[in-house]
């Protein structure tokens, strides 16, 4: 079996433990990559950003063996400002997020009644995408990750900030999911490894301390703020109320025009038909 | 003549160029040791923060040849926060400062209704100055000075901030004056101080994006961001406004009963009879 998983921190709860298993190959990228590398049948199974699932040009379907989500913050999808958010004109968002980036237009649409222009942002390397300017201090940028916390930004530089899975559990009451396990429909592999995904994961419940003191330091964490993170912030587990935040998400997004239509989550155990197209 | 001033780079526009005169004696310190120094005759004159104008135990006299203030932003006198500003309940608070930790206390109870618990914190060392305690982040804690930018902390653990010098504008409409040069009403020396410090101010004026190119590494600070500041933000010069400014912060402060009374600021020259008493 081959998995593709997000090489995040806060992704070690649902895969730490599968290097032991002979069967599985484990390839890792970062959110917005792993859409492509299960569309090209390089992984039988890939953790991918959940906006992805609705845009696929392939219908796929949601093994519900875990995800990364959210019921308040999440300290690592964050927005940062120089300027009060309601004055922000344009973001440079991290190219390493897809969902990210369409909660982000959600949010600034309906709390903040803002369409800023967004800007293709390399975060790694400081870097405009279209044009290749590098800046190092954008006025407004969206970063996802490790990176929010490894290479923070200097306080004085951003006063304003927004955690987006905050914001959205002010604004809606439901949990947020960033990304989900992916597979094409008839790929049963996928199942199998959605078998093994769903112990390990389980399995882990217990261990996130150990792992967090094992493994923080080589991502660019502070222990403590990683304990806090994937204990207090960050949910493994597909859950109703997970569901419904996904659904209201995809709901907001296609009435803002992020998506075209709003497919049910084949897969999920509540899902059900819904209604929304553009 | 002995000057005492503080050691932070926005206070090189007031005496940038004095070391060159050999009837000058320069004395570095943070702005809340200076009153001591002067107090104790060690100093003819100094940069002393500007609540201690009203709490000195002997009648001082503002010499007007020049101040810190701003009328807006100023960038190192500011507050950072690991929870919403409304449910701030405590602030450890840099003992560098005394005018901060009073235009704290007035905003957060003007603005935000808040009367929080006020810790001592040695914000170099990051020691709790009464129980010796080590806290490298606390909760929420008030910073002024080069080390706002120098240290500043990673953005991830702030999300919320507030800038006094922009919140007093805010309030009030008024510039905040920070530091004023006090002397003895007696003391000649501060006269003849006065006149040389007047005349370096106004010289150092043209020379500020010199000055920072030259010294901004020196203080731990990016060129770019000192010129903003210098320029843009702290303001050097005795007008109506920083005295309205001034008198009005004091009648809040003597309401609060930060101070018992308010004396007129003898040696300004809109300086007036006032009436507040605690």
């Amino acid at each position: 079996m081959r998995i593709g998983a997000v090489d995040f921190l806060n992704t070690l709860p649902l895969i730490d433990g599968l290097e032991h298993l002979s069967d599985i190959e484990l390839k890792r990228a970062v959110p917005s990559a792993l859409i492509g590398e299960l569309l090209a049948d390089r992984v039988d199974i890939a953790l991918c950003s959940l906006i992805d699932y609705q845009r696929s040009p392939e219908p796929l379907r949601i093994v519900p063996c875990g995800l990364l989500g959210c019921a308040g913050s999440t300290m690592t999808v964050r927005l940062f400002s120089q300027v009060p958010i309601g004055r922000i004109t344009a973001v440079h968002c991290d190219t390493d997020s897809h969902t990210s980036v369409a909660l982000l237009r959600v949010l600034l649409d309906e709390v903040h009644g803002l369409q800023p222009a967004l800007v293709h942002f390399d975060a790694r390397n400081r870097r405009v995408v279209e044009t290749g300017e590098v800046l190092q201090w954008p006025e407004t940028m969206l970063l996802i990750g490790d990176k929010v916390v490894s290479d923070s930004a200097p306080a004085v530089r951003y006063p304003y900030q927004a955690d987006l899975g905050a914001e959205w559990f002010e604004h809606t009451g439901l949990p947020f999911v960033f990304a989900a396990w992916l597979a094409k429909p008839g790929n049963t592999a996928a199942d199998e490894a959605g078998v093994i995904l769903d112990r390990q994961r389980r399995h882990n419940n217990e261990r996130r301390d150990g792992m967090m003191a094992a493994h923080a330091a080589h991502h660019g964490w502070p222990v403590d703020l990683a304990r806090i993170y994937v204990h207090e912030m960050i949910t493994y587990e597909w859950t109703e109320a997970a569901y419904l935040g996904a659904m209201r998400f995809f709901e907001s997004a296609c009435r803002l025009g992020v998506i075209d239509a709003v497919q049910p989550l084949e897969g999920v155990p509540w899902s059900d038909e819904v209604g929304c197209s553009s």
